[in-house]
């Protein structure tokens, strides 16, 4: 088969799809300086393999804190790569004696990878408060369901490590104690839709750095 | 124009579309008795206007509890005729004094409409923590985006009533103190999740029936 | 515990989530003076508590008028903070006599919850042309199926009330009459594709204001 | 490379992934004789290459008959190859002088190619009832969007055929002379919703087999 | 009925939902001079019946070139109006001898209608590799699950031409050969993920224009 | 407070909406006893803990095979509990030398998390053929949008390992040679439709274990 013949024939047709095929929606990569809408940012213009890459997960959070811990996120914000995917990702550290307190994400699933360490994992369900609980080790990986509270605390005696994966770009992140207890919601508030004493919600208002 | 003519004709056109499209899916009335799956329950085979209607938020509910207040779901569970359809009910009854305690809807927003009575709303975002309260009126109504943690509390002086809608057939109800404290997750685990104190955590334990 | 250890080590470690996570999206209020996109308009920058609720529907439509009847819309276009929530709502106010004339939500599916009066309501499936059919009393709800044709009318001696839930921020509304007869539609093609008489035609169109 | 070496090596890699992966959904035909779910028909056990192509749409229809045209559906439950898949399609034949009357898709888009002839069609949107209409000759398409109201027919001087795909498996088609006249809706309740005159009402559900 | 007395009246009433509903979203032809979002484009503000029709598929694409086939798309990207909808639709043009080599779309399921000639088509699905193959004569459709290899190829002795519709407004299109051999993927590489050997490899790079 | 009292009002209280939301759904286990469906597997009756793990990916895949890699997924056929939770996983080991060949998931995204050694990875846009390609350390992340063809392969000087997320429970995974060479499609309609050699067919069709 002649190359020279092949050549320009295949070009032009080259060409053609090309050209008519630019707008082609394969990714959108976010382009952060845009209005957000409710399937996520509108995309950047020009891209390149960067874009599709991160490295901000490589290195272990600082868990010199309270709560031993550090949750170092992924989505659309820091890695405007998962924009309109589906997907983001995020790193827990958890030093010995460490805690991701009780917490949900309004707007995605979640599945941890234990990367290193041991780690008491649990969520409970909806319809009867049902616990479901797992001690899980290096290797394995455990799913938490959509909008369900949620916690991870280190089992072990070394530090614990994890990949924890979500089925949105911007799984969002509720922590209840920050949510209770971080602002300015009123105590009496706090104590009137929660059935906690005054002197706990008081206590842990003045922790979290919460007013009134 | 000739009736006589036009009916033979007509009817045998009419027939043959009917019998072709007798698979279409205008709705799906849950067939409860079936699994249910990610996208709803099976569709019933035999369906009646009374599929598509419910009485069952007519009546006022018992607000003769510690919270003076009553959720009544009209639910795929309780209304298989949402099944599928993206929307479901609620009527909330708040007595004097009464409060519908700090909670979550995983799979699903919320529109609440006060038909009496004074409600004071409020939720609070993932990102910031940020509060957002309303004292609402009969006639208003105020949206909890899907997931968030929100409240409602009687803020009259007599009874007050709303519907809710939401934007999903089974929007699921978790109630941040049943899920702590309703149930047999232990109380150190829920102390090291939540930051409460000992002696609160097994109070609460025990006034809402749960164990460990 | 000590408050005064507590606090700095566990504001570090507040701030920093705070600042990583501050693009996550739990709700996207209408920023109504951009371009919609087919997922709802892009969000607003700032956000207070009034975007989350409205006052339009506690006052009644006024009746005065043919139909006896008003339907007072709290979409997207009136209640921002609906964008991406996958719900929205009306008031109907159907005076004795009154009616709600057929129509289509072509985009959303609707839940009815009348709050005074008696309405008769009825919708009809695609497939087999089957009507299904209620009458209503105060506290019941009926669901209509999406881009199903229905109506509701007052069947009882008094004013009728309905709060009305849809599926969809922009649910649309297509009242047939108008969409057939309140335009520039010429008379002789809508009796084409409706069968309709021309007397018919050219007297709807008159009473309705089309033209053509 | 030697072949021999290869063979045995490889093809116990490919045992593997065909073992475990043996529950991927590609595709899901539908299995009729089970019952519908929202998101569509349980997947049928054992497909063969049948099961994705479909012959009805190669014959014309019928156009005997007082439209003087022909919809011919390949929806799920004529295809059963499409479940799932987001997309179905029809054939339209429209002798001269023949119109498919004004109508719905409640849960699909329609795009419209012209095979043969000539075509006037249109649709009417709801927010402000606009009229969008097209002759359209063979080569041209045209797409409707979801549940609003639209029409077809033939606008030439000899037979017309239009290939029809929607953006759903079950798309609908809810004809509005089929939903207010050819059922037991009564003539009375019609007329209240239509502002239609009796003898039209009674005269339309005469021709198309209403009754009441 | 006297005309004179209902016009007033009732054109006060039209006028009311026409303002308020002003933002209802029937469609959103794309503004293609703004950015994409990962849910299409942003709405175009001032939409005419042109819009919604398309004549770029009426005439057949040029067919002299290497593979004597030609695709002549109507996606978002040259027909605006279907964005948002969920469909959009090509054109294939295959000469006596001709193929549309082995692709992929990305996006979207497509649903085949052959309007003339014969085509040999076939798709391989992922789990077992089992292929699907059919021969199409005029008037036959066949469906190609998304994402899924597929070809098609003259089968017969004179052109064929189809209609393709897409499940989505942007379903892309991936030619497997373009994917490997017309970029600048380094020919070890491809060497490397496909197991082809480096003669095969460089040959089709030059001919199909690739470097590297 | 009196625990005493509180206790048996507050359990009535709790009795009610355990009762009437029995049948929320918060997860949907996978029954792969029945048949799935377009949305997923039905949800099984009776969950555990142990639904909500997995154990599957902690042990390395065996690499001793012609491409020294291994795919383990725990996709829904593997970890049921995944069903209808968007999301899913698995564990890629790569040997030195090894890869992983050009590939595509037809149904999900997917987000490579490097636990170990070096990983060459690439995708290629479908619009204009691009290449993206980066080399992953470990705690690297990178996303491969939707159906998009993608490799990765060892770049290092020891094994790699990397975990792996999906936006799907059910991906997918179509590995190109595999889908041309080890199956039953005549070497002549490869060619025709690859435009690659005979010997080069015929080769790799005998290596893969492909007939025809």
């Amino acid at each position: 088969m002649a190359k020279m013949v092949l050549l320009p024939v295949l070009l032009s047709f080259l060409l053609l799809p090309f050209a008519s095929l630019a707008l082609t929606q394969d990714f959108c990569v976010a382009d952060l300086t845009c209005s957000d809408t409710p399937a996520g940012y509108p995309c950047k213009a020009s891209v390149t393999s960067g874009d599709f890459a991160y490295h901000g997960l490589a290195a272990a959070g600082n868990t010199s804190n309270l709560i031993k811990a550090a949750v170092t996120p992924a989505f659309v914000g820091q890695f405007p790569g998962v924009n309109g995917l589906g997907i983001s990702a995020a790193r827990l550290d958890i030093a010995v004696g460490g805690v991701v307190p009780i917490h949900t994400h309004p707007a995605g699933s979640e599945l941890l990878f234990v990367t290193q360490g041991t780690i008491a994992a649990g969520f409970i369900s909806s319809g009867a408060n049902t616990v479901y609980t797992k001690t899980l080790y290096a290797g394995d990986i455990m799913v938490f369901p959509q909008g369900l509270l949620h916690y991870q605390y280190n089992a072990g005696t070394g530090p614990a490590v994890a990949l924890v994966a979500f089925s949105s770009p911007n799984p969002g992140l509720q922590i209840t104690d920050f949510a209770l207890f971080a602002n300015n919601l009123p105590s009496a508030v706090v104590e009137k839709v929660t059935f906690l004493d005054d002197a706990q919600v008081k206590k842990l208002k003045s922790v979290l750095g919460g007013s009134g």
